[in-house]
């Protein structure tokens, strides 16, 4: 199997490096071997070719069996309005010209983590719940986008179709159904015709999930009840940037940004990254937590190759450290591990 | 001085029936007294007039020297994506005709709830934030927005000129200045347009503010820090959207969406409302908390009215209620007293 490897700007590399030892202490163990190739992305591939998704990284994206993906951002270019190309530019040419629409972002507590959570133990405790983000639509894609002529107004635009909303619906009815079989829609249909055509598609969906209980929720609303009962959800479903806000906000919940994995699927690609950012102020300082990254990994050996057993084993690892209080200083702070150290321990 | 009372629809009667009652216990004891003049607006205008913002009622509201407000909002309107007259365009149509292009909501613990929040006590205990969002542009009104000529696809549109960004930002960079002097944008300018116009903007602004710390954070990481660090937020300046999501998400720092109020501000007009909604589900019920609307009210007559010690007054005997555990179920559950008892023993 072959994986491409795009490690890409701050902490990026060196959590990837901590995933890709997890993937080979699996390979090790049951006798396979992966194929790695490496690719630039964002700040690093600017530097180095003046585009953030060079041809080359795509082809070796649309070659490889799975994609396993770090982090981009360097604030060099986040306060500078008038920078012409941007790191971010290259993930998401990428998730689009990979088609990776629908992103899965897994949110659970961790006993051994409720202590540093700013939530109290007994909103979080038991909570399982997954959200389903569309990723290649919405207010990230949508034209025309830009300045006025005279630079004094600026426009976005979010588009969105009803097959854009089907294709990723029908993946998230499919999660609830293996699950506890309940799907959230969260919109604000009150306001945004697009959000009306979101709730419209999805309610004609469900006729053929006759199981699943559907509810819709208004976002500022979700995002206090998000806090509030963490544990009533069990598949959330939503729009591009409502997402992006929704799952980052879910985080507190583990505990820190660093736990969580996400995967991003498409028709003929999918690509494992952990939820969390660049942290150039982390970068070289080897304090990085690698576990989002790790458990990136775990995600990718159960939806890119079905082996579930072998995602299981990550899983187990990751618990075992955590329950030992053996991680990074951002979940343990009186005696944080190095990434590499975590990464050794996770893979040992 | 005459006051518009829109009540709206679900609990908004029922609240501002009790905020009425805190302004005229104020009225007594200072010796003045104010105009109350009823208008529709929401779904009761809907079915008395067809309107959700009839003429009488802008008419009203301009008259008026402040605007008293309490909830919009039907389920019977909210699964029906086809619609065509909706409660919340009442609401909407208000903001743009009157210019209400600032709304203001303060967040702050309360001591005597800090167990009811789901935040722990040490991360939220202090906490004392404002956020200014911006009320009358971005996605909210945005054109073009609707449906292409088959359906199949929908569209919104959020646009933002720089002299719509800096009459607001202008507001935040004097509060901040009479506050703790920290200023932070919350946008996305690391994918809109739109966002970076807004940085741009705020940016320029700042250099005639030179005391003020200002500082730039995308919306996604702001989600997650309001939740992990709200001690260190002081004025949070943010575009219309994502100034709904994250001041619903805050509201659980207080405990409970139904103790905070907010100011609307606009060049000839202000309107006071409490952030919850309408709550059908407990309208009727005398279940309510009123104290979202008696603090709007207590908003007016600082805003609108310069009246601080009488705002001082009633924030007193706000807070004298909660220190003794009188307040509505949301808050005590266990001995919950109703709407107009909380009102009543307010306005004592
Ligand atoms: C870096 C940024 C463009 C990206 C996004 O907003 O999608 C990130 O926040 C994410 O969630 O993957
Ligand atoms: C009812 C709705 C249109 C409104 C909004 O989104 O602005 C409400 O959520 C609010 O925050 O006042």
């Amino acid at each position: 199997k072959n994986i491409a490897i795009l490690a890409g700007d701050g902490i990026g590399p060196e959590v990837t490096a901590e995933a890709v030892k997890a993937l080979d202490a699996i390979a090790e163990t049951f006798g396979y071997q992966f194929q790695y190739n490496d690719a630039l992305i964002g700040a690093a591939a600017i530097d180095a070719t003046g585009n953030p998704f060079p041809e080359a990284t795509e082809e070796s994206c649309k070659s490889a069996d799975a994609i396993l993906f770090g982090a981009i951002g360097d604030p060099k270019y986040d306060n500078d309005p008038n920078a012409k190309v941007r790191p971010e530019q290259g993930l998401l040419k990428m998730r689009k010209n990979l088609g990776l629409f629908a992103n899965v972002r897994p949110v659970s507590s961790y006993d051994a983590l409720l202590p540093i959570s700013p939530l109290k133990e007994n909103i979080i405790k038991g909570t399982d719940f997954v959200v389903f983000r569309e990723l290649t639509g919405g207010i990230y894609f949508g034209e025309p986008r830009g300045r006025s002529e005279d630079g004094n107004t600026a426009f976005d635009s979010c588009v969105y179709s009803k097959s854009e909303i089907e294709r990723i619906a029908h993946l998230a009815f499919k999660a609830a159904m293996n699950r506890r079989k309940k799907l959230t829609l969260v919109d604000k249909a009150n306001v945004l015709a697009t959000s009306r055509l979101w709730r419209e598609t999805v309610k004609d969906l469900s006729s053929q999930y006759p199981e699943v209980e559907l509810d819709f929720m208004f976002v500022d609303n979700a995002a206090m009840k998000i806090i509030q009962n963490p544990k009533d959800f069990d598949v959330v479903l939503t729009e591009n940037m409502f997402g992006d806000i929704i799952t980052d906000e879910a985080s507190v919940i583990s505990g820190s940004l660093g736990l969580l994995p996400s995967a991003s699927l498409g028709l003929k690609s999918s690509l494992f990254e952990p939820i969390h950012g660049s942290y150039p102020q982390a970068a070289g300082k080897g304090i990085a937590n690698p576990i989002g990254a790790i458990l990136s990994a775990a995600m990718l050996l159960e939806y890119a190759f079905d082996l579930k057993e072998e995602c299981q084993i990550i899983k187990d690892a990751v618990n075992s450290a955590l329950n030992i209080g053996y991680g990074t200083e951002d979940i343990f702070p009186d005696e944080g591990k190095s990434t590499s150290e975590v990464g050794d321990f996770i893979s040992q």
